[in-house]
């Protein structure tokens, strides 16, 4: 199952299979049924989550006491609160997993000291940010221009495998819909 | 002017200063007017530019005419369409010159060749990217959590070098607001 992290690696930098050995003790490997909470808001961001096979979402429950879903990770994907992690600070953030989930799990230390070992591995994480930030920026761009149906279809056309494993209602959080809203035009394609 | 430049690398990982004279070779200093165009949408995006002095926006233009920005740059800060830049292609944004700005340009063939050179860069750059990418989570979070009135003074609180700078119509479009919304708001401040 590791060898998926390799080849993810291997994606955006160039790693040698017999360093990969090494890397592999930096972190731990945990295995979470669906549900399970994994990181709470309100405790200290101390870890960075790679999912081997599973999802995760996370989410802040906001001052109304509505929940709310701000990134979903499945496999190959990296997940922590990044300024919380960064600083070492508490978070506001809860991460969930959606279904059973195995992960790796490293902490911001031993993420440091592995970074200095394998510098080829700043090129990967510098590369993986760069992405998720210009994502960030584009998802602007689409918030502006879609209507609410638009973005819904948009994005079960664009990441067609969440929509098939997550559920709708969380979906819905993500999207910023309700998920009568998502319900509707769910029956509204239908009909 | 470009010892700030050395200063905010200093600031996210260790580098010499004999070797930032090397640094200065892989960019160009341009300066731009007030409301120059600096990158266009529908133009290739291969540029990456970071701040000297001055301020840029970076804004698209809706399917209804209407501009929207997404981020800004002040001094010491990066901006480009990431997606676009990493994969050298076209992008749907524009850059513009808030103020009359300094700026520091390296193209992404050029930025390849420099994190080869130095690889401690690329330190600074996944540091950089991991902050913007937290930011823009937590962006989410007060979207969610505050009132249209709360967004705009929890974000003049927050960066208040913004609010005397930058035009309150651009304040207004970053912030999802109408510019008449913001009038109104400074209005009954000062009432």
């Amino acid at each position: 199952m590791l060898i998926q992290f390799l080849e993810h690696i291997k994606k955006f930098t160039e790693f040698e299979q017999e360093d990969f050995c090494r890397v592999q003790d930096y972190f731990d490997m945990e295995m979470y049924h669906k549900k399970d909470i994994i990181l709470s808001a309100g405790s200290k961001c101390n870890c960075n989550y790679y999912v081997l096979e599973g999802c995760l979402h996370m989410y802040f429950t906001g001052e109304n006491g509505i929940d709310r879903t701000v990134q979903f990770a499945i496999e190959n994907w990296w997940m922590t609160d990044n300024l919380a992690y960064q600083k070492g600070e508490t978070t506001d953030f809860n991460i969930q997993a959606v279904e059973n989930t195995t992960l790796l799990k490293i902490t911001a230390g031993r993420q440091e000291k592995l970074l200095r070992e394998f510098p080829a591995l700043e090129t990967y994480f510098r590369k993986i940010y760069e992405i998720a930030y210009g994502a960030s920026l584009m998802k602007k761009k689409y918030i502006f221009d879609y209507s609410k149906e638009e973005m819904y279809y948009h994005f079960t056309k664009s990441f067609p495998q969440f929509a098939q494993r997550v559920p709708q209602y969380l979906i819905a959080s993500f999207l910023g819909l309700t998920p009568e809203y998502v319900s509707e035009i769910r029956a509204k394609k239908r009909s």
